[in-house]
């Protein structure tokens, strides 16, 4: 590709110093960076990570909670081709450990406050056998000058020793030039890391490449009615994709503020919100909730935010986003995403709600939903979600076997069951990573789940598979019934699915509970049901790690 | 690339095909083709084109008016991975043989009506030394059912005689099967070929990508809040980039409707726009008036459309649109744009307005102002105006001299002349394709005019050159005073440009007149200055082929 076409998510910082020279981009705490500033200290940080040894390729693992600096991360790396993980702050020791380990970085940017005992338990726990270089971010001023241990005296100078293996974030920024590095990166280059919650088995890193974040921001920029405008209170975690998408990186590719909490606190929001004048905030419902409450005395002027998908929640105390993305969501902002597709790659907001629950695809996207044999399910048949375009990732970091796996027939295979409708939307119905085999006959719960509960009388329903000598498993639905439910018996629900699926996957015998137990995510839990209906038998036992 | 990355124009007809089963995309007199027709229609005429020989990087000119069938080829050449070139209807003669012999195409699909005698006139003066199949398009059905000369039976069988050297676009398409041809072609490859009028020179084709007209259509789809729901009236001539920007590719990406007219009477647009509930339309100011007149008898409703950067013109009969587009380029829909950056690369919809009169660049693009030495003019200082991102050209087709000339430093030169403002936006000041030479310092005209213009008694200013032994050319400013400027001399003017840009850039003589002499295009006529005022002995002679 000619260097003139190659556009990079450095270079968007590049250009927005010339386009918006006055205008502010990152806002932490006391920290308020102009784009021409974060240029500068992203050049710092470039300048100082090659001295590191950090070139294209080369990873940079962040353990802390959210910062300025992990887009001033994404910045430096993107200058010079490597790539940022930020890591989840509540990792135990272990899992500290294991990122570090199997992500294997060159740098890794480490927070003392709330976590900095188990940081120290995991680089215990790791030995010397890993040769990383770790700069601690949370360093006050005075104390950075001090040599060391200091971040920003590092970025500042350039001239890092490259023999320390530990320091501070801001020594490191100091040590760097602030001239352009002006290196040549390709844009479908890894750039953002995220792991991702594996159903079972081990965590994986999502590759993200600039080309992914630059197209989910432009389309991001679209669904929600983004622009330089936008001031964006990102107190969602970094560490996870829905914080970039709604809004954080939409709102930087355009010019807007990022405003970046460290860790939600209610009440420190409220006068952050108000005092910039923020226009979109990742927030959680109870935490709506409590600024609702607190603000009824406080008083504060959030006149300027607007109420997105739970818009209820704020009562009418906040006028409500008019975006695509909000109003053609049905109220909900529908969608389907995950990690691997950079978050919500179809949505309502593209073509409006319809009969499935996840809308429809965008336009740098295509779906197709797939069976086992990489043939396309017939309209209205269930079958695996299956992703390409210019938001599919570059694949699991150090995962070849499962990046082939989930790669083949030339689609990303999202491990999702799903559904595309007569009016051409699609359902998301499930995960495929459950499975039951009988004879040799795949069936995915979620399908039968679904159809179970489409009966008017069923409230939920989970199913599970028990050990049949010659057929492996049999189908057991569990299922709780509406109070208002008369006389419906076991053959009734087998029949309904009977009339509905493929026989093979309706349920050959149902058991009525009172409620399904729940894990402490609130998801179905499938263990437990095992345990209490004797499932078992399940085909591979290693699944996929998938996750959303 | 992996292919579940790759995401083509084609790809876009066959997701649409799914997520809008019932969707009409395209209209063309009584032509509607719903999204899963066109599909099946590109599939035909794709496997007509592999019949025929056509494969990646062959190339298709189209020598007729608006026609769905553009698009239709479009589709069919993303399939194939070849290029389509809507050709110029009103070219005369030679300039067909010219596009002809310069394209090399494979196929020629041409038009009969109103240019079918200078088609053959074209096809008399290239003689027997080209060897492109030309189907005619526009055949009754009737007549094409007849054989050879008809392009509806080629394109629906798939074995058209490839031994055959003209035909009809139907035949020719029915000979296609309508199975998914899925070649595996790359984003990067070169799609819609548009000639570029040169200020001076042989025209040249500007190749624009898959993934150029993808992230046009992103960008400009959030620009112009065009959506599903958009009903865009493409009544602007298909040979230019104006009316795929605004509004064909953004509603084409989108799953939108394009309704095409052939050429632009206005008494035909009226009930069109009515009947297809048209929400934009690409429409010439005197076309507006005309609309507007007839309506206040025809009384068409015409409530779904909306009044765009030409809003004063509709007199208050439609909604003014309120998009970023119309409300932040000032009412004027500011921007900058050459076909060679797939339209307007810069517009005020990006950060709103300022200083400059083109606005910001988009989140596809970066810009810097560049001098001859390819370094970054300071903030206020004129230059070249080059672009690098997602919306710029693969190059120009057969020229590979102008396009290592032209992507010279990375950058792509636009031979236009900018500056960037403090508050970081863009402004367009003229041409560097004219250009001045004083000793060893260039000068360009458009710089001297603007610094002119500036002066609050000067209405406008053309700025020539004067040959000079010595210095090879002297500066001459040809002037028209405002009516109320009063006592103005030559001495003021030279001072005025000495104040302001380098001494060696200001007008040496000034010449008043009472107006500039213009061409049919409403330009100034630089050729009549000359001669009146003795201009010439210009550097060079042969300019580069750009345009816009």
């Amino acid at each position: 590709m000619h260097p003139a076409r190659r556009l990079t998510f450095g270079d968007i910082i590049r250009e927005h110093r010339r386009s918006f020279p006055d205008a502010v981009a990152l806002v932490d705490g006391d920290v308020r960076l102009t784009w021409p500033q974060l240029d500068e200290r992203t050049n710092r940080l470039a300048h100082a990570l090659t001295g590191a040894g950090v070139g294209p390729g080369d990873r940079i693992l962040w353990l802390g909670q959210n910062s300025f600096r992990i887009w001033e991360l994404l910045g430096a790396a993107a200058k010079v081709g490597a790539m940022v993980c930020p890591g989840y702050w509540r990792w135990a020791a272990p899992e500290m450990a294991f990122a570090v380990e199997d992500f294997d970085p060159k740098v890794v940017v480490w927070q003392d406050e709330e976590i900095g005992d188990t940081v120290g338990k995991a680089r215990a726990e790791l030995g010397s056998d890993h040769r990383a270089l770790w700069l601690r971010h949370d360093v006050e001023g005075a104390a950075s000058a001090a040599g060391a241990d200091s971040y920003e005296p590092f970025l500042a100078s350039g001239s890092y020793e490259s023999s320390l293996t530990s320091g501070s974030y801001e020594s490191f920024l100091a040590s760097g030039s602030s001239e352009d590095l002006s290196a040549d990166v390709d844009p479908d280059a890894a750039l953002l890391v995220i792991y991702t919650a594996a159903i079972t088995g081990r965590q994986s890193g999502s590759m993200l490449s600039h080309r992914n974040l630059l197209a989910m921001g432009a389309s991001a920029a679209w669904m929600g009615d983004i622009g330089t405008e936008t001031a964006f209170l990102g107190a969602g975690p970094m560490f996870h994709i829905g914080n970039y998408q709604f809004w954080g990186v939409p709102a930087f590719v355009h010019g807007g503020k990022n405003v970046i909490v460290r860790r939600v606190v209610a009440e420190e929001l409220l006068p952050l919100l108000a005092a910039e004048q923020c226009t979109h905030a990742y927030l959680m419902p109870p935490t709506i909730a409590q600024l609702v409450a607190l603000n009824r005395e406080a008083g504060h002027d959030l006149s300027h935010l607007r109420a997105s998908v739970a818009a209820p929640l704020w009562q009418g105390t906040v006028p409500t986003d008019t975006s695509r993305f909000t109003r053609n969501g049905g109220g909900e902002g529908r969608g389907y995403g995950q990690t691997e597709v950079t978050g919500f790659a179809v949505t309502g907001a593209y073509g409006g709600t319809g009969t499935g629950n996840a809308g429809r695809p965008g336009p740098f996207t295509a779906v197709r939903v797939l069976d086992g044999t990489g043939q396309e399910c017939a309209v209205g048949e269930a079958g695996e979600i299956c992703v390409r375009g210019d938001l599919v990732h570059l694949g699991y970091w150090n995962r070849p076997e499962i990046n082939e796996e989930r790669f083949r027939f030339g689609w990303w295979h999202t491990t999702d069951l799903g559904r595309r409708e007569p009016d051409g939307t699609i359902s998301f119905l499930g995960t495929t990573t459950r499975m039951l085999k009988s004879a040799a006959e795949n069936i995915f719960p979620a399908e039968v789940e679904n159809c179970i509960e489409s009966h008017p009388a069923v409230r939920e329903a989970a199913v599970i598979g028990v050990p049949n000598e010659r057929w492996a498993q049999d189908v057991k639905a569990v299922v709780v019934l509406r109070p208002d439910a008369d006389g419906v018996t076991a053959a009734d629900i087998i029949e309904h699915c009977r009339a509905r699926i493929a026989s093979y996957k309706k349920p050959k015998t149902v058991e009525f509970v009172e409620a399904l137990p729940r894990t402490k995510d609130h998801a179905k839990d499938y263990e437990a049901l095992d345990g209490r209906f004797g499932g078992g038998g399940y085909p591979g036992g290693d699944t996929l790690g998938a996750g959303r």
